[in-house]
């Protein structure tokens, strides 16, 4: 910050990728330049990439105005991500030593991470570093899961549209079912991502309209998951239905806290984080039902794509994700460090919805849960004002811009020399 | 046909739904409409339903052109399909006798079905009997299948749009894997639909892009494959990127004849045709690299949505399932039976296609299979000439009718006391 001079930024990503998340790259990239810094610099594979010495020059990459409409429906982290946990200060002051130098060496002064609760740890105790030991280097978060679950922020950019993806999906789903014959029952279990919460599962509610009545019964991991009821459920389901479709969490487990798919997997596989990797909850509960009650029964796992559907993105999500990243900038340029740029609504009907920027202490590792009022009595279901908070996130269409029938993204050019 | 009055046209829809056999539906009730037919009616799940007498009037489905639209982006088969197999007329003369008891009754002159194999062999037996037993009714059959793999048509309705979001959803979980850090090499093997042809399989390669390097590699079921070669395949390419995706049919087996997905899988479930149910495929191979190189992966089986996804179908598709339906109905009303409706290609590029009616005898239970020349000779891709056959059939977009943020589908009106 030598003589007020504006000198370079630097932007990372981090953490499970979004089809949003380089929406508010893009968001990052033009306010900086709007703003008068010099260099932005992208970081790849996060921190973890920036402790190797890898980055790029992002004037690089968004050449033109194209370029940044093409990243804003790039889905995945176009910088590539990272689960990279940054030690504590006391546990290795020499990884902060080690950033701290490099990000003096490129002339930084501002540090932008966009991310979910891990990412937001690193903001805090970049910051807190920063300040400890006099550095002037401002440090913003800008939220991103499509888990929805960081706290303080109303929502968080990529959750709409991964909702808008599963409401999608999960229609076509239970219309594929209408096709059967009503001779064999059948129940198709849709499993959904989000271990401790069920933004994401509740939103196979959405499919639920005047030509749909929506998935038949919704198992939110919020709640504890009782086999027997849930076999009791879909008995009763099929005594009404031909074909009946319960959308499910990955993260649901019994009151004695059990995955669910556990019950099915092993060995258990532990990330950087010590989080589970949960997979087969869906294929587990059918191959219960089978035998249970001898009905039909398909596994339908969402998986990765309910993440990177660029092509079925919420136009509001994709603006809300761009406006974070703007936000995020401009906060960092006047001068906030150890903070989070966060949604707040104004109203949901109609939508509106600003930025506000919040201290990142507040936030860091901290899950925000669906409300248990907003899950009815016997949880198998959302309310209607689970509903009524989620479908202003899901409104309107990003035209994907395609080329050959098939989506454009903005390639990464020359990275595989860096990779 | 007495007194050369036209009366009434029946349509039915059989065999697994795809994202473009209600736009054959539209199809077959427009054309019988301006060709004068009285009623259209419509078979609940073909002609299982039919025995047990169910049926609706489609006008009072399709009451407007909307309703039109609607039906041409709605999934599934909107009627109700089914998987059943007509006897042969000398082991069953009485279902036969049936069908043609309530044709009679409903004052039927055109039978339309829209199906693949298994509903080409009942409109050559049904069209076998009438001319037996001197039956003035005509039936036609319209191709319909995301398989892709009716013999005589250059493609079938269906293929396209299964087609579009294969290429468009691989191409979204290769970029999904670009986020990855590189420390850890990740394969994820995509598990695409096709018993024994390998067409939708094959359609992964359409990521192959300027922005996307496309699959690493692609097994189609028409080649025996070898599990050795496989591993071997995956840790070469894990030496050169840290993401590897793979797109595999779910019909791929041993030299010997055994399905992969069997070495996962038992009992093993056959359906009313003798086809076995194929799912697991993608999973089995994950733990074998897993357990052989010990790198992370990841099992996504596209699943139902690849037959289900309207939201994402092909222009080209949908307004040549429209024509296949209204080409069917025509042929019908000018005295064609016994025959199937063909699609015939006229150029490649630019794409150029008609219909041509065709001997149904000549094409039930045939299956066209991906032709050796267009797969390359270590077969672990396809060639050029794939990429230039299908690369027509997933032009343009069919703009879904979006409300509330999701896609509008045609009810289906008072259904349920008939279901």
């Amino acid at each position: 910050m030598a003589n007020n001079k504006k000198r370079n930024v630097i932007v990372g990503q981090s953490g499970g990728p979004t089809a949003a998340i380089n929406s508010s790259l893009a968001g990052v990239y033009r306010t900086a330049k709007d703003r008068g810094y010099n260099k932005v610099y992208g970081m790849l594979h996060g921190v973890q990439g920036l402790l190797e010495g890898r980055y790029v020059d992002l004037s690089e990459h968004i050449q033109s105005g194209l370029d940044a409409e093409l990243l804003k429906r790039t889905p995945s982290a176009y910088l590539g991500s990272c689960r990279y946990k940054l030690p504590g200060i006391n546990e290795n002051k020499e990884v902060y030593e080690k950033i701290f130098d490099i990000l003096e060496k490129l002339e930084i002064d501002c540090f932008i991470y966009i991310g979910g609760n891990d990412s937001m740890d690193t903001i805090k105790k970049l910051s807190d570093y920063a300040i400890v030991f006099g550095s002037d280097i401002r440090f913003v978060g800008c939220p991103k899961t499509i888990d929805n679950d960081l706290a303080l922020t109303d929502h968080t950019p990529g959750y709409g549209s991964a909702a808008k993806y599963i409401g999608t999906s999960v229609k076509e789903i239970i219309r594929d079912g209408w096709s059967l014959e009503t001779a064999h029952g059948q129940v198709m279990v849709v499993e959904i991502m989000g271990r401790n919460a069920g933004w994401l599962t509740g939103a196979a509610a959405l499919s639920k309209s005047e030509d749909c009545d929506g998935p038949d019964a919704i198992y939110l991991p919020e709640l504890p998951f009782d086999i027997q009821a849930f076999i009791d459920k879909c008995k009763e389901l099929l005594k009404k239905k031909a074909s009946v479709v319960v959308a499910v969490s990955e993260g649901i487990h019994t009151a004695d806290g059990k995955y669910i798919c556990e019950m099915d997997n092993d060995p258990d596989y532990v990330d950087a984080f010590g989080h589970k990797q949960l997979t087969g909850t869906a294929r587990y509960l059918c191959s219960v039902l089978a035998a249970e009650i001898g009905c039909k029964t398909r596994a339908i796992e969402l998986s990765t794509l309910q993440r990177a559907a660029s092509h079925c993105a919420s136009r509001v999500d994709i603006l809300e994700a761009y406006e974070v990243g703007g936000a995020a900038m401009k906060a960092a340029d006047e001068g906030d460090t150890g903070k989070m740029v966060v949604i707040k609504r104004l109203s949901d009907d109609p939508y509106q919805a600003g930025t506000e920027v919040k201290d990142v202490h507040k936030i860091a590792n901290d899950e925000r849960l669906v409300p248990r009022n907003w899950i009815t009595k016997d949880g198998t279901y959302v309310t209607n004002e689970f509903i009524t908070y989620v479908r202003p996130l899901i409104q309107g269409d990003v035209s994907p811009i395609m080329v050959d029938g098939i989506p454009r993204h903005l390639y990464r050019k020359g990275f595989q020399d860096l990779l």
